[in-house]
């Protein structure tokens, strides 16, 4: 794929219709500056209507998936002086959304994004981890929302912690600053599988990936859109939706297909 | 019950308050075709005000619950020209459609919707699992959504089943097309109870059967449809309905006997 | 703190920016009636803008959390006539609708809301567990929505308890007036913490009010207003006033403070 953007702080890898991205700012254990923000944005934009990729696999480098927001920014807003742009909103502001329009981007993304969730797990990084299609973690993964304890509310990844995990764990996790590993990560919610070593890990990621590959790209598409709609239209409009699609879909290539390479008990063409 | 209707692919069976209804079509694993699919919407309309049935169970011929929506119904709509009604939906819109309002129907039943899920459950099937207010399961039961492994979205299933066990599961399960045994689907929180035997299985359901015996007929109805309503509408807008439920409810036959059997610590009458 | 109004029916204790409310009716279980709720309501209305009170912990006297609702509440209720107010409800509806008044208000209390659940956690009880910030729960805790088999629904607090355990539980548990120990009380995602003595209860609650005390106040008040706001909002509504909370957050004294103590490496002047 040619058009992929050029990121300073991320390591982009395409492979067999996956996208590996690897937050690559290991000197503060990939917490997250604007630029990097940024730069996730950019990459997501540039694959949204790519039909080659089906899934995206997220992590960290050296070891530690992501610290969270990198707080240098926050020294360099409070340097800066009041914007003057039309809502008269101040640096500290701009710099927070920027991270919540971030992560409800990758949110909805169409492709199937898969976390890799080593070493440290805060703040921001918890975010990313929350918004994962497919989340994988070792058991010493070091997983916290430290925010109130350095006195801040952690903004915009609270309502993405709430949809993951229930508000009856949120709300503890993040009134008490909790901080805990991998296994009760799994026991939350928060992640799907547990691993013992990188190893185990990457075992787990080839399953999942062979998994995805026997899908189709466009009916995970829109079984993702359609999900992700589920509680914001009222369930009679949501299935009205969902049937146009699945007509769609039933009339497509890839419905035809798939439906005949079932009843001819054959793999579709789509399968790697 | 004599205005049951006449159901070609059903076995209906009514004994103590309780109705069984079995998917019968095992020749084809109880796939849901129209047919079955209109049947069983006729039953759950038949019995809407019936206040002698508290507890329906569904289950499948022949140790299958049931594979899901029948393709035999897609090839023959791919035959039929394109319907002229008004909408202009074709008749994949319309076969798709019908299975999200029954689906729909029987979510929102007044009777305690009980499923027993033996052997195959997917798709449709699945579906049905996960509108159940008391789900059973065997250990060995084979639960998924292979549809989009079809090339097709699990388009009127889709908002159930992240109702059912959350998004962060759903959208794992739906995008990876994955398969998993009775033990996974009680963890994932799509049944309550797994059973090692047929034998273990009755048990279960005669004990949880009992269980709704000891609570009053009108309460259940009110009390589910209370439930249903979270989310719906806000909050304090529901605890006003609520209160007006409780006082009807209170003031009524069925509340006076029942606290007053409460107090003289004596069974209600419809304790059975 | 001098401002606490004198109740009857509940016995106060504040200590190191912690209330202690003792629901104090240990003759009848610390069963509710109206005089109780609108004491609690009445504290809790005092400390709302109380910024010396992180914490609350509500428990029962003598070994019971609490067993509900007063039923002879309902029998004075009955006695009364019609009450002529401008909507024309009667007492069982004013009874009813102000034990919700009582709940949505100690859902939404600023402070982190703790409950120690021994012995009896019934009805109303239940529905206090269930809007609680930490829940610690004895493993012989006796739970159970009893309602509906007196012939009622449990009407101020089904919406509470789906938020609590979601639907697929909550559907079971209310329809079959279900009853469960401690233990099954934390895998349904109603308690966070099982212990298995007086002595560690208390330990569970010291180490959590230590983790509290780790917290910024006004941080977890913001934090806890957005986590209720998730579902309520549309998410970008909510991002945009969460950048608003972070914002003001990170240039008040509390934020410089929390900031600049974490790259100090020391802990802020708020940390007991």
């Amino acid at each position: 794929m040619n058009n992929l953007p050029n990121c300073e702080h991320l390591i982009l890898n395409e492979h067999n219709g996956v996208l590996d991205i690897t937050l690559n700012r290991p000197d503060v254990r990939n917490a997250m500056n604007l630029a990097l923000v940024t730069q996730l944005m950019e990459v997501f934009t540039a694959i949204e209507s790519n039909t080659e990729i089906k899934a995206v696999v997220l992590k960290g480098a050296n070891g530690n998936f992501c610290a969270g927001g990198d707080l240098k920014d926050m020294t360099n807003a409070r340097k800066a002086h009041k914007t003057s742009n039309g809502d008269g909103k101040d640096p500290f502001y701009l710099l927070n959304r920027e991270f919540g329009k971030m992560i409800s981007q990758i949110n909805a993304a169409p492709q199937v994004v898969i976390t890799l969730l080593e070493g440290i797990v805060l703040g921001g990084g918890f975010g990313l981890a929350c918004i994962s299609d497919i989340a994988i973690a070792d058991s010493d993964t070091q997983f916290g929302l430290p925010e109130t304890s350095l006195g801040l509310p952690p903004a915009q990844i609270a309502p993405f912690v709430v949809q993951r995990i229930g508000l009856m764990q949120a709300r503890r996790l993040m009134l008490t600053g909790s901080r805990f590993n991998g296994n009760e990560a799994k026991n939350l919610g928060v992640v799907h599988f547990v691993s013992n070593s990188t190893k185990e890990m990457l075992g787990i990621l080839a399953q999942q990936i062979k998994q995805i590959q026997r899908c189709a790209l466009h009916a995970n598409r829109t079984t993702k859109r359609l999900m992700l709609a589920v509680g914001k239209v009222d369930n009679d409009t949501l299935l009205d939706n969902a049937a146009d699609d699945f007509s769609s879909a039933i009339q497509s290539e890839e419905g035809i297909e798939g439906t005949n390479a079932f009843i001819e008990k054959r793999p579709a063409y789509w399968v790697r």
